[in-house]
């Protein structure tokens, strides 16, 4: 009976994100732990088959910096921002496209979920440009459109994309993507309703304390103060981005806590930090 | 984390049960609760939102009995069944269909269901004839034929249709079905996944005790040994029928036990007797 | 031969309203006689096969009384509007949407037409609020929304919805809704060709003679000047509010008179009244 | 009222015949007269706007052999059938396809039905070989199979098509085929409803006087009898094909008599004949 | 090889041209030649095939004057229109609409493109007034509106409609309008990409020498320097009209040039001359 | 004019393939050379434009083993196997599903034809089984279903798969399936018009001379009599096993012939060897 009660309280969160598009970014941490990973298929299953829409896009750096030192080539990095010449390039795309993306996709199948592994080079996805700001760190790129056409189409079909951050241009350049800024860019080209970063942190955090809720101006405010530093800074400027774009509210959460996902989704005090524009609750 | 677990070990019965359709019978006592009124709703609006298209078939007897007693109309029943005149006929229709059927719709509406309260009169629904084994006890009658284009067009556009029993034939005759019956060859003609018969006691008992599985065989059993008697001995042909027709299983439950109906769904020992016909588990 | 030309001369005026909605209102006299009740049936069955879309709303208030009389609570009125409380809007309900909406919709399935029963409990079809403008009179509504997708829905799949005038609101109090206004709401919602209103009398008189035709204008005028006056008085104010809300035309006919809504639809010169806005013709 | 009481008496043949599918012959010589042409297409659209799916078949002999005439070529019969060279081939298409066939698809148009004409040329229509029974009489031909694509896409998107008898073949010679055995082919193909072969007598007759009702085996005896003669004869060998065939009747009326099609259609006792199969009534 | 070379040289074309409408407007001298009017018809089917949607609009001018000469009528022509009374009204459709017309459409048939042959009686394709600014020359019209509801219905259904160039009016008044001017309105109505003119001479000409290609200015500028003359004039204005309302491009080619319509579409230089509205290519 | 005449000629074979489905499989050598894998590229771009649904599946052999080399791990065969324990699967992975690929796609994409990369992960493509009859070498499987659902969806909405011939079992085991069986299985599942297996011969070699056409008898025979040896025996096993099971056609060609593919679909001719079942032509 506690049971069941337990299952009705999820009834008006399942009600509210019926049909919605969740774009959830799983860290490539996260995917390394086979407990975790385990945990967050499931969690990511459970989602699908009470309505909801996942989308989802993946990292996967330290396997990236594995086979680079197995060949014998060293990891480098400016800014936290990997140096990616052509070798390394395709070492990236076969890590992320041919190992982690369909390893999602299997794991999501295995569960029920009929899921799909894509990266930025399939009919288009996510044409992109060299990333400059950062000084020349070679094939790292920015997004510039997301053709939707393609993840509307799955989705239609009751298919679940999983996208690794991959771009393209339109002479067949092949760049290396952020994955939080890909999530957060196609969360807003996917009109989502929520984008949920999966870290290795609780949230965003002040004086070591969990901040729950952020108002846009007060995401704004910790940058600012540098309050917020290191990783968290990028990760909270992609949340930004994603809320002021359209998207309804951002979840950066700790996927290291056992189904923090579900816990976040399915409860009003949640387990992470939302980011959200105005007064709209959840 | 605890209520996280609880959701996911739904995950199963969510993934088999997804787009199948279930017959849930209420009883008129059940629903003259309003807090046991309350939680099966609330059941059947997660069983909705899980994916399940719930069709509901619903009793009314002893409000019946009420309003015939205000009128100063005496109640008589022959063999269980009730003797039904022109004028009480009238009066089974007002109560079934007006205020019952639509009070269940109503509820359904107010959680979020799409839901509209029907009876065997709208499209020629429950195309019936005179029911003579009982001897003559008027205008009570038996299903020939259930119209189920209308139900099928609903279900496809996301409406939940509440079935209160009344047949007609090509004259215009009115007829008062059982509600069992009625649940039963409903979920034949739909080809449902399950037919659930909520009803005042445990499940099917031997020797006071709850019999948890019920073979074909067995369930024939039952009765000719006479270990089943009284009122449990229709409903169980009802299940016996069902079964027999291609309704996967028949569940009999107790709608006095707090969300028995959730808790007979989603957990694999249940809570009442489930009758199905051969190997394969529930 | 003169057979041939009579269904020619009906031609103009089937390809005029082909697809077209007409919502018809009849009033709860003219279902309590049953030849009167027979002919209605059948002209809007001839409507639906020639191509319209009938969509009826119905009133019964002399049945309401009579089993309000029969289980001993006296019928009240303030203002031409029934005093109703708990008790009298259950029976309210019981009559209108179990007894007379069920028995118009298999009326209509005989003669072919296939039909449905509802109230505004279905699939929140007439979401209303307490009607305060006549003093408190109980559970008196007035329509704050049509939700019109379930009519819609319907009527792409060929049936024809008949209407209970009862409405709902989000905490699930029930209201008594007058039915002429409810037709008014319904057509407008529905953005109609035609609202019919079904009367006992001829339509507006002028001098004890009948007005064929009524612009917008004179309509307001009649009632200014009280040439106008009792019942026909809120019926001109429904005729006046779906007009001036884009229903082209509104008819106030006898459904005493046989045929009189055949002979309206299918004639220039009409039988009762029409209220229209400006210069187009019928 | 009296209207409306002729109106309500086509309700029942409006029901059984509403979707159904009615290839109409229309033979040359009611298309020159201008009343007798206005009358029938009046007709036509009547079963159009009532839900009917006319398909139209035409003949045009005698403007044949004026234009003909008129060219300095004498038309030539054998055995009734028009001896037929290239030269005549190109005066029957120019008649048939560009002058009535157009001619009778506007008038439809003018009326409100949406009205397309075609030939067999178009999308492989009527595909024929040449009829050699009748000795060698030039390109006179027999349709091998009516391609029903096109005509069911047309009927399906609201298209009334009206059909000139010429055939293809797959080498691109054309044919005239004998419009009564076009419409009979076409309306076994289209599994049509029924066949009216609109003539210039009142029906199959019998010592002068009119058989109301002919089964399959009494047509087979008054052909074998010699009962019948001359014309009449293939008329009623193109009904026993598509009666034998699965079209449910055919109708032989005079189409001089004004609306024989409306009467024959919408009355029990006809105007013409009626050649059906069995028990099954009109 | 060199085959592959250059069906792969058509490709770049292909893709910019999949799915768009092609008006084709073939002069009625080109359809008298047997041989061109075989790769003629080729060539469109080529074009259907490479996934093109060609609207074919025919002339036959020279075919209308044989039939009338031998019918003892003598053509007479005012300003290069052809005065046209109530007779040669009539024969200007029978030999467009019945000979000509569904000659190509059998053609194109025979070469797998489903095609339908259609003139502005079909579904009142071409609503049409006199045109009175040539002096009063009988029935000679001018488009008012082209309802494109049909070709597109058909277009959708992969049929390739052929027009001939007669328009009507709402009283069933008959025109005979100029092809070049229909094909430069259907392909305004279409919103079409090219229309292209098959005439019989190689393009514009200015001092005896082809323009390949001609801004819109230049167009209106020839024609008031009066360098091009005679029949040309009108066809340049057709041409100009169609790209001043939105057609991407006009082509003016010579049809006794072997695949000219090929070698024009599927090349850069092309082999007339192309009239567009500004900076876009080919 | 030549141009024009060679396009027509590939008109037939347009026409007879339209809307098939053809699987082509590309060799990993082919890929490595840019030149080659450009022109094949354009190739298959071609036949999708001229309404072929292309279906392509890949090797990459001698990058498997240039990747392995790099890490360190000495590339093993039996009996033309890869040995595949779990860190060869994973390389394996990688370079097909990670580069080879999504490079094939991508090299469409930029053709303009819409196309996605895939493996037997994806949706559960290709669901396998351990490959035993090799004695053991690890993680070599075959297919026992290709899940069709996917890329007929695919294919309805104009995308052009490419799959990496990767399976998997139900417990989430993953096979390195030989392309040119996986080919096959898929071109049987999609009942395919045409299997192509692109090698690096010229076709199938009898003396040293190419045979143009083998019935299946005589590709038995070849087998059995040991004219064919080496690695054509399992490519002519493939093709026999198509063939048998419903593929029209099964293609062997030389991909380091330029346009070896055009020339060997668009001529009767061909390029290479075509085993076929009966009498029906190409």
């Amino acid at each position: 009976m506690n049971k069941a009660t337990i299952l009705l309280e999820a009834l008006p969160y399942i009600k509210k994100f019926y049909g919605k598009i969740f774009v959830i970014k799983i860290g490539g941490n996260a995917l390394k732990n086979s407990e975790i990973k385990k945990t967050i298929m499931k969690d990511i299953a459970l989602l699908k088959y009470t309505g909801i829409n996942p989308v989802v896009v993946h990292g996967g750096g330290s396997e990236i910096s594995e086979l680079m030192t197995k060949i014998g080539i060293k990891p480098e990095f400016r800014n936290g921002h990997r140096v990616t010449d052509k070798n390394v390039m395709e070492i990236v795309e076969m890590v992320l496209a041919g190992k982690i993306n369909k390893d999602i996709a299997m794991n999501l199948n295995l569960l029920g979920v009929k899921s799909i592994g894509l990266c930025g080079k399939d009919s288009n996805l996510l044409y992109s440009e060299k990333e400059t700001k950062f000084g020349d760190i070679g094939l790292v790129g920015k997004i510039k459109k997301v053709n939707v056409e393609l993840i509307c189409n799955l989705l239609e079909n009751g298919y679940t994309p999983v996208i690794a951050p991959i771009g393209i241009d339109d002479k067949g350049t092949t760049y290396n993507i952020n994955a939080d800024t890909a999530a957060a860019e196609i969360s807003v080209a996917l009109k989502a309703e929520k984008l949920v970063l999966m870290t290795d942190v609780d949230g965003v955090l002040k004086d070591g304390k969990l901040i729950s809720t952020l108002a846009l101006k007060e995401a704004h405010d910790l940058i600012k103060m540098e309050v917020v530093k290191g990783g968290m800074v990028p990760k909270l400027y992609c949340a930004i981005t994603a809320v002021e774009n359209g998207v309804k509210a951002v979840h950066i959460i700790n996927s290291a806590i056992e189904h923090s996902l579900l816990i976040e989704i399915f409860s009003d005090e949640g387990i992470g930090t939302i980011i959200k524009g105005g007064i709209e609750s959840v």
